[in-house]
């Protein structure tokens, strides 16, 4: 922890593949946060993650019209992937709650975010929605300095969105019962990987919920009141970081 | 449940303290959503909240310039106040996230919420901070059919807000292990009281954290990752409704 405390005070920039000790050609989008948002200057300290794992000390070697080249000097810190993989499906939403959520998955450990399309979606994925969603991920990792990438796929149809695997498989669903999810989460600690899907406003029809339980999603109530999209998303995802990763602990 | 769906499509307005069969003049702020925004007539049916755990079936009696005369005919349902009491003291927040938290405090169940001035809180409480802050938990509680209303007290200093009375007082801190919060509300599920608070952007200072100690409040970690301000606060609401509220149900 000592050491995450003192690469807070650097600014950290994301070097995806870089080997300590080699120069290193920052990419377009960290070459302009470093040179023209923070403006550090050749010989500086700064952050580096590679991630895979590994946030490195480094320094700016020189900075020029071609880019930004830096070097890894010494490690810092490096993690195991966090398990189990949590794998969010999440609905696009109106006014960029889809982004949001996005960027609270990297805070809260999520390993996965597949956007998912259903039949009370309302929004239509851009041709860009990927691309939009990694840019915040990006953003949101380094903020949070975590040191594995979120995993953003492109936007699934529910009916193909539900066959995915994984151990264990939660669908929010306001006609449950409240009791299941707490029962669900206790009985499901081992668990290598856990997918969450929540639904858009309006939330899931009868005939989703059915394709869902047929695909082994188990249906978990969130309390007796009416949670807006993006508050069960979150919820969700607040809950499983805290009974797989933090309770486990 | 049934009767809740059956309201969910009616539109729901407050009446603070109506009683059935007696006529009740909508307030200026309710009777505008009738009238201008929904577009009521009389005769239509709609749903009335008393704020005391009443939901009523009613309908629009007159509209005219004096204002909205409706009258609730049969109670819908009735719920006790939530227990424990959750009190969330809450951090002034760059870019309107106290808000948001307010509208998340609704829908999860708060019973109180206190913003808090600290060392490191560079926001400053404007003079209608608590009516935008009601105003906001006002429409987030009629979207949620929430029966009992959020409390929003004024804005007070850390030192005079970490006396209050809570049977079970937590704080997040960054430095503190990531156990404690599992175990604290492990044990704490009968508890009639609860009150969590999380800091601004950049966290409290260490005089603060000895304060707050001092004060009985229990530190919690809250994993690895560093959140925002307004995730932590989030957090601390999903689990505390997670673990106090759903998983004893």
């Amino acid at each position: 922890m000592d050491h995450a405390c003192l690469s807070k005070d650097l600014a950290c920039f994301l070097a995806e593949g870089i080997k300590p000790g080699v120069p290193y050609w920052l990419n377009p989008e960290e070459s302009h946060h470093l040179k023209n948002v923070l403006r550090l200057k050749a010989g500086e300290k700064l952050a580096l993650l590679d991630l895979e794992g590994r946030e490195y000390l480094g320094k700016v070697l020189k900075i020029d019209k071609a880019g930004v080249l830096v070097k890894a000097e010494s490690l810092l810190r490096y993690e195991e992937p966090l398990k189990p993989k949590l794998i969010f499906l999440l609905p696009l939403l109106k006014k960029d709650w889809l982004s949001f959520l996005v960027e609270k998955a990297v805070e809260l450990g999520v390993y996965e975010v597949i956007p998912v399309l259903t039949e009370r979606t309302v929004v239509k994925p851009g041709p860009n929605l990927t691309a939009k969603l990694e840019k915040r991920a990006r953003q949101s990792l380094k903020q949070c300095r975590r040191l594995w990438p979120l995993h953003i796929k492109e936007p699934l149809p529910l009916s193909k969105a539900a066959k995915i695997t994984a151990d264990l498989k939660v669908f929010a669903y306001e006609r449950e019962s409240q009791k299941t999810l707490a029962e669900t989460l206790k009985t499901s600690l081992k668990v290598k990987s856990a997918c969450f899907i929540t639904g858009p406003e309006g939330g899931f029809s009868r005939q989703e919920a059915a394709l869902l339980l047929k695909h082994q999603f188990k249906p978990a109530g969130l309390g007796h009141l009416i949670l807006r999209a993006e508050t069960a998303a979150l919820y969700l995802m607040c809950v499983a970081h805290f009974n797989l990763f933090l309770q486990k602990s």
